[in-house]
């Protein structure tokens, strides 16, 4: 154990703020440690806009519905961005790597490298002292995500972070057993994995009943049936082809 | 700046390993770190698959044609995997669930949640002193790359990480100008990235000019083009959509 590992395993998401801003030097320490990632063949493959415009802010706030998108001490947006790698070639050139570009492949990279540098911000913030909250929320309506930043072609909306000093101390949530995630050498038949998901069951109705705000009865197993009983974002495969990405 | 910063801004791949292998104990802890990063709705939406059979090394090294997926202290295969949602519903609930479950949004979130969680096991594997490298190159043949770790259906493999004890010293690779990965409020116009590309070609030329192995007339304009110029993996679309994952 070490201070690094300290500040993973201490991961909650932060959910209200103070009103307290991040400063430049802090925003581009975040920046530096999320570009230091590792990325596929070099291409970072994704750019952050970061959101100070109170009108921008409020406009994502309505996509997302959630307050810290406006109250945080600042707001990175990922993107998962194919367009920069295209923007010195030649008309000719752009033709013949749009195919590649346009791979379900190359989706796959976008995202994975947008990913793994927006974690390491995550991880840099906390170590700071810094609270976060990822918002996937915002892609409720991509469509007016993407439009709001401006992207061009081969460039999708992926998620916010919000950062900022905490106002709030959360419990840990649970995570799965860890026999449930990690496998070994091979992907774990049901049977094996069935009863592990049982006992996590336990231990999260647990957690919803004990915990010291919004309290429920809940199990693990019941919230996934009900997410996807419940078809939303049904419009982000549209959309991600109309930016011309993930075509074949 | 902190210890975790410094190890993140220290991050270089590691591609020569000792023979050390990393201690159960280790191993447990990379798991339980990347288990804490944060995950959309709790769906926890990954499953990594710990590799130490020789058979199966072998079978990934002949995917992947890199000698470290053999030689390291250990290795890490991530997957997206949306089957685990499913275990306990019952076929009814099961076949309610298939539409969304098949989305283009949850395949976003499967490989979020995956990549999320192999860079809180990169850096913690780094704040130990070991060294750690992506392994996309397992994708060369998603197909065989899955029936060697007999994934279900709505299960993908999306990539490795080795991870060992370094036996090498790589330079620091240089990373794109932040003001060209990183804007403000909107995205940025082509006009104002472009001369920070050229900045940036000046500086990969000299980097791959004075490196200490491998040096090459190289910058990162040409690396793009090249690689986008060479359509590879076009079969990931299939064999994503063979799953039954990114229908619609």
């Amino acid at each position: 154990m070490n201070s690094t590992i300290e500040t993973i395993l201490n991961h909650r998401s932060i959910r209200k703020f103070k009103k307290e801003k991040l400063s430049t030097e802090q925003i581009q320490l975040l920046v530096k440690s999320a570009q230091q990632a590792s990325t596929s063949s070099h291409v970072m493959a994704y750019t952050i806009i970061g959101i100070t415009d109170e009108k921008i802010k409020k406009a994502l706030y309505e996509v997302s519905g959630h307050r810290h998108v406006v109250d945080n001490g600042h707001l990175f947006i990922f993107c998962g961005d194919l367009h920069r790698v295209q923007l010195r070639a030649t008309e000719s050139e752009k033709n013949s790597m749009a195919e590649t570009i346009e791979s379900t492949e190359q989706f796959i990279v976008t995202i994975i490298d947008a990913a793994l540098a927006s974690q390491n911000l995550a991880i840099a913030a906390e170590s700071l002292g810094l609270g976060i909250c990822y918002l996937g929320s915002l892609r409720n309506n991509i469509n007016a995500f993407s439009s709001i930043l401006n992207l061009p072609d081969h460039a999708i909306p992926l998620f916010g972070i919000a950062v900022g000093y905490p106002d709030q101390q959360p419990e840990l949530k649970p995570r799965l057993p860890m026999e449930a995630v990690y496998h070994e050498n091979t992907y774990k038949a049901d049977e094996l994995q069935i009863p592990l998901l049982q006992t996590f069951d336990e231990e999260m109705k647990a957690y919803y009943k004990n915990r010291s705000t919004n309290k429920r009865e809940d199990t693990w197993k019941q919230q996934m049936i009900k997410k996807y009983n419940n078809s939303t974002r049904m419009d982000v495969s549209a959309f991600v082809q109309s930016k011309n990405l993930n075509k074949r």
